[in-house]
């Protein structure tokens, strides 16, 4: 990894993206890119943030100006966070490991997928910087449990429980690239999972609803999660204000309003036309998060001007980890930070508080 | 048949368009894809479609969904239903009588067009889910009615009259093709219609309104057709609230919103830019059935929200015949009904009679 | 000419657009075609067009339908006229004389252009349809009244003053085209026009108001003229409904709402747009009439239904000219009648003044 | 010099962009083409102004007409001054001389750009039209003080405040190109400034805010640097209506609605879409000027309908100036002051003062 070096082209996040599309193997940056369906949840997630106008302040004195903030009772140096997101031994030979140096080179926060190729102690040893579990729900209550526990011994300090994606959604783009892990990567925390029983169907069932919805989540579940730890619990993959405001009566300490970077459902609404409702019905205190083509400084400004108290970084930190390893990562963080430190100073915010609903047209 | 395979990349309904296009002659293949004059009507049943938004709820335990639903008393496996459409044996040799077997095989009905290209009797014979048969009105009303008991002793379940298309509008796309009926296509169930006495018009006549529109069905004609019938008669091709008003009045059990696919008249409403209104004139007992455009599994669930019972599949029975026979029609209905389900499991909607307007954004 | 004949694939309106650039020498093609400046009101004139939409009617009974239609208390067979278009020689030899027989053939009402290349006389003589002079003002009074006098006595029906265009506008693809009137075309009908004494600006004179504009009619001109003649008097080029009214009010017969297909200003609105406000502003009985982009039986529908009287065509004639003489001519009026027959009829409507707001969404 | 000729085929103010891509080098070109981040808020300059109608008025006298117009008490030919745009000697050896000779010949007045890569002194001595110093603020107030002093001496009228770009912004194209400032081309009224102490920053601070913001001007030093000269001072990049009157409060005589082009903060307003409340904010009797993207007159008449008293023209003048020197630039005024007393004309307006919102749709 010694040699790998930031590409001199490499000015802005979405460059990643298209240097990444050199360097990885077809199927996999299909399968990394790609949405759902005809993508036009994908597509949505830009265009939404695209259409939204910053309405700047001149001549304000920004010089104390500073972009910390207050995430689940932790100071954050940034209001971002990288999402969960899988096997990224894909991306680099190192995987999450690389990731997470660069996350805590620039202190901003990981959320550790369930689906790491890498163990979650080896991450969590490489991660100084705010280190969230995110849970995919599995059908076997105890294993759930022990998975808590493994992330708790490790020191994560919440459970990321993801919802929307009880199905991978239709994944035609993936499908078309044939895409499949490769050989070397798997979901290396799951290895203990007890083997399910196979199921059969009567000719009036349905694989999706008697076969792949039996094994998802629901609020019960939800209820008992909280039970079974002491740390917050947060849930992704909210859009609808209602929702976000269940999991805060039952004792969820935040939401992450996402529609999982338009992989699942498709033609669903964006997160950021979401996020102004979740926060009206949650109220000013409970952690608001947002993810979905979060790529520009002010795309960072205009989730948190609509309510969100911090944003995710998806795909770009796979993309960034294909092209230069950690330090790709790190310097795709440190561009999105000083993007969004330009953004606040010339809209004349000093501090991520004073960024509202009247910062935009 | 036996020899023809689904092809591999065969993953979406949109697919199939795309592989007919390769294999049929291409006049047939414009004369299915086209619609009327510049095709605005066709693009905006698509375009509108896209604009409408899921808003999909987590959690909700949805492992006894089932996609059942009532449609005129009957219990239907799913709310779709293949569209009449002419002539299949420009697509395969088997015609009629292989899209009676996949439409069968995955428990969906069929609407039989009057112009099919098999004797309505020997595709009956093939069909083991809901028959409806489609009529084009004839000039002679007698020779209406000797349609209508030939699909009554075959076993036809309702009579669809379609009236959209007095004229079948001005189908450039179709011309700049040269598109003809191929040699052994031919209108079989029509074989004994009365010849017509040539018309002759004085200069000041026009060929459209004292020619084709003096063959045209009107509401009086509607009315002698319920009383002609048991069997009940549904309207195929209402866009306008009032006249779907109109029809229940009269004793119809049911209407059809549709454009015909944008075949006729141009630039027209799409079809479910409509649904709403109609469902509204005609109160939630009255069957609302609508065509355009449907090709994904959030599409049915879009329709079914906005007032739909359940919707039609036209062009793409077409294309999946063309492409793969019995099995591709079959193979393109399953994957319509497996999104349809994830679309419902992944709103969180366990049961169609649940899927509504709040549903949606 | 015997030798023409129409081209087969001119199966519509556009079609001819299409040919005619094939044949037509490029800066006359560019010329013809072209709009002012960036041609935002030239493209906007098709899309206000695209935008509107038909909401049909099922099961009327139409068969003694018609589209016969009353125009300043005339009869016309179909509201359409040919607008009036300048120069017709450079389309085709014989230039405003095969256009002026084509329009007698389909019974299709011509305005004949002050600047037309063929006297008004021989032109007149061609014509058995409805017959108006088109006159742009000339800074000689007297030269005026010697053409009103020309028309007056050549059976002329009304006198159209054109108001929009006292400056061309900013035609840049004609100047990029470098075009310029072939030899043998002229403006035959002015050839008597005293000459203007050269004008000689003051350094802080503008050529635009001082020069140009001081040879622009004035509501008092339009005042002058009405005093002058028994024909009626038609004002063309009308946007805003208040001038609309003050035409009215003065006593001309009626407007034609128009933005001379996007030739002079640009960025102003569809006529389109402006019809219903027109038609608001001076009552149901007065005559208004509008051009801009009609290209199908629809788009008259869409006129009409929004408040025209009737439409002009423009473009689409010189086309046709150049496509196929007086035979295209016939043949493109032919398509849009049909097109407007067909249009009716699926929409339900048996006659013009039953061409209503209600007919559209 | 005297060898450059106007291209033939320079016929609106865009075909000199066009020109001046193929005689500039690339990064020359791509740094003023360029705007800041995705280039949203400079697609945005254009849509915007594209999007607004001009309702235009038919047969009013217009032949007294006239462009004058008063701004700051002077009266001013046409409604139009140069933008301030630095460093054009990389257009034009000439550089700011020739630009100053062009606005003489037109009669539009100059802003002086800071970085001007000319001596103010020399460039003032050149322009006998309206000629204003803009100001970029300057970490040392006292070299501020010498600047305004320079100016008053060499006769300039006003102050510019330049405030929308304490920070250059996200420059991702110019980064693209590697631009780079050409030798021999410098800031040469900077020359005497006096060096900054490097500045070091704690492992908490960052560059932007304790850096760059840290030599921004606040409305202190608006407040301040209106007390130093007797000259008019206007503020160039507000957005806010709320700055607009502040900057009026404190004793500014003026404002520039502008986001700079499109080349500091991406994502914000059109100046064209805030103009209406700016002037609403400040009253009737305030100046209120706006840039960018005017490249047609009847841009102008918009600004002016909207609220501008007069438009500023930024980019052109550099493509005119690299395409044909001052001939260039003075060419380019002329068709737009020409294109704007067209667009006067042919909307039935005689006074700058009587384009109001009425006049547009
Ligand atoms: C390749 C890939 C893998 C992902 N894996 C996970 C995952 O394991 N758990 C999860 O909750 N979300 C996962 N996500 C969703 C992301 O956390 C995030 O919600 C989404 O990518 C939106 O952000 P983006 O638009 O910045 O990519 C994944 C996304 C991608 C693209
Ligand atoms: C090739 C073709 C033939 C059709 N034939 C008939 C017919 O015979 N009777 C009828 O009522 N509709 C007919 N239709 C219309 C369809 O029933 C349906 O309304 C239309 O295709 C819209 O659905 P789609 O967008 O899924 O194709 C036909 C459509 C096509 C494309
Ligand atoms: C080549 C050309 C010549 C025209 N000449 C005249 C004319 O002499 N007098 C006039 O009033 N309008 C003239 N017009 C405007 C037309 O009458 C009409 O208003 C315009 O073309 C809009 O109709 P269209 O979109 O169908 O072309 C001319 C238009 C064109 C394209
Ligand atoms: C190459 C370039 C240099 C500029 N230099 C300055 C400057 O020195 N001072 C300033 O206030 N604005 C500067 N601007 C901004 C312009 O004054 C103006 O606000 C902007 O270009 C918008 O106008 P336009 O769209 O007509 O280019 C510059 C713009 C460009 C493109």
């Amino acid at each position: 990894m010694s040699h790998v070096i930031i590409p001199e082209d490499a000015l802005c996040v979405a460059d990643y993206e298209r240097l990444a599309k050199e360097v990885l193997p077809h199927a996999i940056y299909e399968y990394v890119y790609g949405g759902g369906a005809d993508e036009m949840t994908l597509r949505g997630n830009r265009e939404s943030l695209d259409a939204i106008k910053i309405l700047p302040r001149m001549l304000n004195d920004v010089r104390h100006g500073s972009t910390h903030t207050q995430v689940l009772g932790q100071t954050w140096r940034t209001p971002m966070m990288l999402a969960p997101v899988a096997f990224q031994k894909m991306a680099h030979e190192q995987g999450e490991i690389a990731t997470a140096q660069a996350a805590s080179a620039l202190e901003i926060g990981m959320m550790v997928s369930t689906l790491a190729s890498v163990e979650m102690e080896a991450i969590s040893e490489q991660l100084n910087s705010p280190k969230w579990f995110q849970l995919y729900w599995q059908v076997d209550r105890d294993f759930n449990l022990s998975l808590i526990k493994r992330a708790e011994k490790a020191g994560y300090q919440a459970i990321v429980l993801t919802v929307d994606s009880a199905i991978h959604g239709i994944r035609n783009r993936a499908q078309r690239a044939k895409f499949a892990l490769p050989e070397g990567v798997s979901a290396v925390n799951l290895k203990d999972r007890p083997e399910l029983p196979r199921q059969a169907f009567t000719p009036d069932q349905s694989i999706v609803f008697q076969g792949m919805m039996s094994e998802a989540p629901n609020w019960n579940d939800v209820a008992w999660l909280i039970e079974q730890t002491e740390l917050p619990v947060i849930i992704k993959g909210i859009l609808h204000p209602a929702d976000a405001r269940k999991a805060q009566e039952l004792g969820a300490q935040g939401v992450i309003v996402s529609n999982h970077g338009g992989r699942t459902l498709d033609c669903v609404p964006s997160a950021i036309d979401m996020v102004a409702a979740v926060r009206e019905a949650v109220g000013s205190e409970f952690c608001v998060l947002l993810d979905g083509a979060i790529q520009r400084g002010t795309d960072v400004f205009k989730a948190i001007a609509l309510g969100a108290d911090a944003v995710l970084i998806g795909r770009p930190q796979f993309y960034a980890l294909a092209v230069a390893g950690a330090a790709g990562v790190a310097h795709m963080l440190r561009i999105l930070r000083e993007e969004f430190e330009v953004a606040m100073a010339l809209a004349g915010v000093a501090y991520v508080k004073d960024i509202t609903r009247s910062s935009l047209l």
